[in-house]
């Protein structure tokens, strides 16, 4: 599995995935890759231990709104999966995002939108809307991510990557395009997921149906006075999930607030249900 | 430090506190204590590691209704905490349980009347409701339960066992106690509490002010499908707490069944809010 950059690929399956670049920081290997998907090259960032080899439990971790591939949340938890558990840990950016935005205008005009209804805290008091072009369009990239971690996965299964072992992470726009993933995907063992609601949005009996659908253990992180998800569409989202191991985390503040100590909490989630690397649960 | 059974007082300050047993376990040594407050006897453990001297921290371990200082989820959780954390714990009998049970035949009808509720899941549609008599009782029960706890503190530090740093763990009435006490006591740095709610109970005013009091760091717990505490109640006690530094943790189950997992919670929490042994936080 030694890589250096630009080498074209580093599979011994069938996946397509090139080495961009290669960088290696206190004891953490991150590898820029992209991944061909339906004709599309998806950017991705591959987190590994430096100073080990062989398969491992892989975590994939879908970024938020406006946010990309190497946003610092994204990193942080990333360098601490492999730093403290050993783990793998696989980013992708999301259709529309990071270096994936095809309209810098339309994409800065997001980041404005989103920025004007953080506030800083207040829980909502109305479900977020959106016009019904751009629901279709949100209903679509939500397809598109969905797919795209499916063929991910693929790849980083083919690459003798993973152990058979694979978590999922992904809050808000993380959630909306992997839960509908984690729910279809068999094998996806863990989900931490959050900062969405149920609501009355375009595709949300869809959604609400794929939250009934999950079984594997699933950590829910919400915050107490989020500006995007009112607390009752959070607490109904918790509820609908089909799993009988779900966990409720709230803290208190907006969307952006999650507190940095639920990253350690992500972490003894995995630790609980896919395990330590060498010993796999049950 | 180092007493034997039957031993009368191993403190240097004030505190009257006899060692009554003692037993070393994997690297756990358990002491039965007594300590005199108000004229009467509160006997209770202390947990601490075998192989370790000096003061460290230590957690205040409140029981449930109808359980005692060595019930199995108050073991469980001390020996975790010496054993992971090298911290020491302490459990006291509440009024009028465990050794304290003046009456078995009331204690008995409280066991079957409690049991009688916990009917395996199904979230309390009305608040839990006493005869006068039995609230005044309780409310009797929760002072004098209260003031024991800052005597315990009291010894505790005289005998310097503790390096300055004091959590509290306690659910229900654990809670119930407890939440006064933390609210009233600056010695007490974080604390962990849940399985209870506001309500309209004789009291709730002055336990919804203790509540709104709190500052410190606290790790609610709550079950989503209490037979005995809505979920509404506890929402609302969760937003009642006055500390910045609170969280909300959420299960599916009911009143006893909060899951294993909550423990390992419990003791990130302290490692986050008071520090590991040789290192205060802060």
């Amino acid at each position: 599995l030694t890589v250096s950059s630009g080498e074209e690929l580093f599979f011994a399956g069938g996946g397509t995935v090139d080495v961009t670049s290669e960088i290696t920081e206190q004891n953490v290997t991150e590898q820029g890759i992209a991944i061909e998907v339906a004709g599309e090259r998806v950017p991705g960032v591959l987190w590994r231990p430096a100073d080990a080899e062989g398969p491992r439990p892989v975590i994939l971790i879908g970024h938020g709104g406006t946010q990309h591939k190497r946003a610092p949340n994204v990193l942080g938890l990333a360098r601490g999966l492999v730093r403290h558990l050993g783990y793998a840990a696989v980013a992708i950016d999301a259709p529309g995002h990071g270096d994936r935005i095809t309209d810098p205008e339309a994409a800065e005009a997001a980041r404005r939108r989103l920025g004007a209804r953080l506030t800083g805290g207040g829980s909502a008091s109305r479900p977020m809307t959106f016009p019904p072009e751009q629901a279709r369009q949100l209903q679509e990239r939500t397809a598109k991510g969905t797919n795209e971690w499916r063929a991910v996965l693929d790849a980083i299964e083919a690459a003798g990557l993973s152990d058979g072992r694979v978590g999922y992470w992904g809050l808000s726009m993380g959630t909306a395009i992997g839960l509908p993933f984690v729910a279809a995907e068999p094998r996806i063992q863990g989900a931490v997921l959050g900062l969405f609601g149920l609501s009355e949005r375009p595709g949300a009996a869809a959604f609400a149906e794929a939250a009934a659908n999950l079984s594997v253990p699933v950590l829910f992180v919400f915050q107490w006075d989020d500006e995007l998800m009112s607390r009752e569409s959070g607490l109904a989202l918790f509820d609908a999930i089909g799993s009988t191991d779900k966990t409720l985390h709230i803290n208190p503040g907006g969307h952006v607030g999650v507190p940095r100590f639920e990253r350690a909490a992500a972490e003894s989630f995995y630790l609980r249900t896919l395990g330590p690397v060498g010993a796999p649960v049950g």
